[in-house]
């Protein structure tokens, strides 16, 4: 079982980014969620993120409102992969904010950003990127897209059938 | 040597796309650099995105400008990780259009998005996703982040100097 | 009576787009309206896009929210004239995302852009589209305009009688 | 020969309004290219478009940049369908004001947006609505995407070779 | 008692619009309300404005939403000036899109424009224009100021209090 | 001759200012322009502005970039109509800045925005404004509209020539 | 204990600023919360901006929505470092406007510019700039970052725990 | 002497960033002036900012471009005021990537943000923040709001000259 390390920078980001530890335990792949601000506690991510391959971590997801400096941080301290989740929150610019500075990144250090509020779209990713290694998560999201092909030609002959 | 497919919609892309052929090169891999339009030639693209894996391929770089359905579309049809860079190009929206294009795919598809014209970082990204299989792009990747801090020091150490 | 295609990627698009079959149904044309996805259920649509002309319709009215890939993908695989729908749904962007991806298209393959959930302007569009072959729907749409201004002119009457 | 009205507002526009117009002749459609301004020139415009199914015309495009009223304009005054290219000109919004302007009419009053500067596929779309009619201009909207197919082909080809 | 004629596009806009006609009726001036719609009613919009001064109107206050197109066309009717208000309505872009189709006038034919929703401001507007002919106004607007700053000095002693 | 007060917060911004005072001298009204910054002389332009009625300038013109708070802080000023001009200048917003700073007046204090960089409709705006008062105004606003609506007429032909 | 000065334009935003208010009396620091509006009434804005050091004030807060140049006529008034807070409050533009319209100032009178809505970072901001007169607030602000970073610790090990 | 500290992420930037040291070496302060990158000298970022206030830097400025996490990760390191530049740089985002980057800080860890690519302004801010511990910087403060409203008073009489 691969693991996957997913952080947010606060206890109010929790729900949001669980959908990615959901999507991840379907696949088989063990996420490890935890809370750590770049702003409020800059030693204590740096610690998790400059760890984290240590740890047996493979991916990472990053998650953060507003200015949201923790994906670009946390990119900088590890060699691994660093999936970015720009979160609306309550910001009054609703994830505009988070996205720009998340997929900003200058050259050299890169963030893999997903959709605002994306957060299970990060798993499907992290689960792409184990694929490279672990031939279960290759194969599992051969089977997913099969499967959303599947569900979606259903919902094609349901609509046809309301026709 | 680890294949990294490259693939942008027009000719007029490719200068840019080369930016992230280069520095895969720099780290020992393959870029496979090919021009297949999503919407002039859906039917080439399908192809030679749901064919990739088998052809070797590990992660895949898709830049596209303006619509920039591109990254998408090739994501759909791949198990592996697609890396989107979003092109200014001659855009009167200046890549805001790509960006919005590329990185708001809808769940269960994801795109990594970097930034805009962010081709380089795309490679970067490559890599350290190739990290995950590849002892070699990791160590390099871990060399490259050194090197970084070590360049950043001595700008450092020059602007000191300066004072 | 002629046949227009309607096409969405989910079933939560479908009372937004069903807006445009009932101004459809007004006009005596006949909608046939599917649920298929572009990022999920590539094939599907492309096949069918590319067959809609055969089977008789002559006109496709796509909605997408997000990154918006459908009417684009459906352009590409038809000569017929194809109007998006930029649909705003839960999207953080509230629908700015599916506009710049539908109407930001590269040249050579356009998609006749509406108003964001402008469903039903893009049922009036295709119309206004089969005035060119149909005398009916040309009548009816002069017919139509007739009433939108006899209808403007008794709500000018109306406030004229407040004042 | 198919008639397609092109009108825009200033004869500083006429450059770019031109790109449609050669796109047209190049499908053999007839263009009539007109400078008729919504704000300097009402009357005209209304005259002008009121009476353009009358002179034979099948389409209308019209292209405008910031307030950019015209194509609402000459869609009020017209059942044909009409095409509206928001131009970028020097305005500082860049050609968003344009955009914003032409495709977020109200219900009742279409207008077919293509991008902003788009007017070469103003006309691509021209003539697949006059597909509808006219059998030539259909199999040419065929034959113009079987090239674009085949062109994108040899670019691909192009740019294996180089690798 | 001076005239000001108020003008928008649907019934659905006349609670916001009637703002402006209680400010007007306040000061002592005549609003004249009425509803008629630049795109659906263009000639009855074109017939009211090119009259208005005839009918001893001074000032026009014209509000609309998303496309927007009435203010410009009213301005372009007539020799009064036009004050427009952009209606954020229920338009997905809130607003965005009729200021910039108000605002962004082309040379020749402006409109005044006010903030989104600024019905009241209009009216204000108006009164502090009849000020240029009619003493009353211009009067009142100095009495309208003075008991504003009044208020204002009131608010401030009551914060302090507060204190 | 009426007077109309120009005023703007820096002399690199006189050039773009001047084209109002043009404007205005065409049609024989007298331009008082001024140089005096809202954020560098707030007394001077509160003397300015607050006495501007009494000198007999009967509307004002005020231009101003970025955080543009001198149209609004004029129009706190005075009982005359103030119109505001958002200068584009060298702003990394090109204008939305100004735009937005001078357009969202709070309910009271309104100012009567025109386009970015629209210094000449500024001028136009005042002109119409004048005409309340002044026959000569009015007389030569009507001309005016007839002037733009011959020239264009006479693009008209030409560009019917060219056809 | 240290003064500082909150000013807003309107009773309506005082529950915002009192947010202000209350980080600052945690400090020990004494606000003076003020209701005054730079366009309603400018001299007594003036009047209790130029004044404010005299009173013993040695920073000031300002919150405005909209236009919001009551930051900038502020620091205009005053040699004291001035903190802005764009206050999204009720406008269409969600405090974007309110943003522009304080961090865009012209060089020379700079308004420190927080968040949208952002009045308790406002607060932060001041006891920082506090701590280089008062040994007390620079020793609270250490205190402030050490327990945030404590929080932010507990909080970090209260996500391990649920893993 | 009071030492600020100037800081910005790449060599690339220091052109600009040396407009604010010149504009505080001309009130007598002493600018200290290095270039450390957050992302990719991340320890060394730290070590800087948390060690400043020992070497008796009293205000910190951090300018960064594109995601701009710089002043963001200074302010988490410091309880010195940290006062932080966007700068516009090559970003096809012009600068709003840098400035909601920087100014949507989250609560706790402001950052006193000036306009996008105003040095010279947070050489302002800092010296107007030094103004309250050493009286000569107040002084100077004063005496530069009296220069500004000095020249402004002339440009105001050279205006009044050339009318």
């Amino acid at each position: 079982m691969a693991k996957v390390g997913i952080i947010c920078g606060s206890e109010s980001d929790l729900p949001k980014m669980k959908e990615a530890a959901e999507v991840l335990e379907q696949f088989g792949a063990t996420p490890e969620v935890v809370v750590a601000s770049a702003h409020r506690a800059p030693t204590l991510v740096h610690e998790w993120a400059s760890t984290a391959a240590d740890r047996g971590i493979e991916v990472i997801i990053a998650g953060a409102g507003m200015a949201a400096a923790l994906p670009g941080v946390v990119a900088a301290a590890t060699p691994l992969p660093v999936i970015g989740v720009p979160l609306k929150g309550s910001s009054a610019l609703e994830g505009v904010d988070a996205l720009y500075s998340i997929v900003q990144m200058p050259p050299g250090v890169p963030v893999a950003t997903v959709a605002i509020d994306g957060a299970k779209n990060a798993a499907y990713l992290a689960v792409s990127i184990l694929g490279l290694k672990h031939p279960t998560y290759r194969e599992q999201m051969i089977a997913h897209k099969e499967q959303m092909a599947r569900k979606a030609r259903e919902a094609y002959e349901r609509s046809l059938g309301q026709a």
